[in-house]
């Protein structure tokens, strides 16, 4: 198994690039500047037309879409048991949870960061609001979740889900409403934010904020 | 194995249904008309708290997101291979797919129908418009996909990528650009639609449109 993980510091990327540490298996890791646009560099465009990190290239092959690389992983390294086994009780439940995440908050996420870039600037306003709303209806949903004191959002153990969710509220950190601002989220953060490898991923992606010992 | 579909006619539900159809396995279909808003009827919203369709009651548990219940459907049933297999050539590209439609298509399609609902009135006018150009992209990527003359999405046969690529084109038929106008993927279209569990699936939700002979 032959892993090249292309990032960008605190991007969609980071959940990725989570697993890889938390699993503890050797990949390459290739810096992609997005704050400098190097996401739209040729050599980056022939591995991913869309401009986008991450790029995981996977046995030669460039593959996209977070979440489906979280799910990827999780199916080739079943020993990590970083997602519960096909056929187990809590499968259904893992698999909606990774749709929710992905087809919930990572779209209002970027509405919520991109709304000028994707469509007219005129009309950023009024999505960013639409995508507000949708995050912090989403920061309810989870925070309701968790309310029964589970560590972890599925299953009892840590998951790939859980990789997505709390890269995801590291992004409400500048928002009018950040996800630690609900109490049981925040303790849930806080519990996965002490774990060595989230640790060590912001060590190796050079990031100083939102760690434990930040706030 | 016991299944109960709730579904609204031409709904996200619709791909879930048409699976289940060219499964042939046996289920049960309770209609929860939309349009007049039975989606919010206390007994469907304990089913389903965010009164969306569909719902898949799974051996007695509520479960939702069309795309995890189709990934669900094709894990518990891997002999009617609308999957690639585990560990298979084609996984990755599956999987990709699927997010790809969860993160993109079906967002973008919640954005153009229900902005004025999900969010402020004054505001839908952008958020649509915002829609439109995504799911406009997204057609043209399905399109370049397509041009090698494929039937089939991913690894040359019917997946449940296909299932719902082509519900989400159907809603785009009264749309500024209905995907019927990009030529590969009318190709396409067309070839899904003459399946007979298609014309299965438009009978049993008494569809009268969008069949290969309405148009
Ligand atoms: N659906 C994609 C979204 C990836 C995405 O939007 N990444 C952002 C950073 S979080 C990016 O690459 N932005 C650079 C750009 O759009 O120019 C995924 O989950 O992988
Ligand atoms: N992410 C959900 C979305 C479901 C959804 O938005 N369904 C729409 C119909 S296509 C619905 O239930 N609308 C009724 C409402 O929101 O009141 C899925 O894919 O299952």
């Amino acid at each position: 198994m032959d892993y090249r993980l292309y990032y960008s510091p605190g991007a969609a990327s980071m959940a990725v690039h989570w697993m890889l540490i938390e699993m503890g298996i050797p990949f390459d890791a290739q810096l992609v500047d997005i704050d400098a646009g190097n996401q739209r560099n040729p050599d980056y465009l022939r591995l991913n037309p869309s401009g986008r990190v991450p790029t995981l290239v996977v046995d030669g092959t460039p593959r996209h879409e977070s979440a489906a690389l979280l799910m990827l992983l999780a199916e080739r390294h079943p020993e990590a048991a970083l997602a519960p086994a096909p056929g187990s009780a809590d499968r259904a439940a893992w698999l909606e949870r990774m749709i929710y995440l992905a087809n919930t908050l990572l779209p209002a996420m970027r509405d919520w960061f991109y709304a000028d870039v994707d469509g007219e600037p005129a009309g950023a306003e009024a999505v960013q609001a639409l995508a507000r709303r949708r995050i912090e209806e989403a920061c309810d949903q989870l925070n309701a979740d968790l309310a029964d004191g589970r560590d972890y959002l599925v299953g009892g153990k840590l998951s790939t889900v859980d990789f997505l969710a709390v890269v995801v509220m590291r992004w409400t950190r500048n928002m009018p409403r950040p996800a630690l601002g609900w109490p049981h989220l925040a303790r849930y953060i806080r519990g996965l934010r002490a774990l060595p490898s989230f640790i060590e991923l912001n060590a190796r992606e050079g990031l100083t904020e939102w760690r434990n010992q930040d706030d």
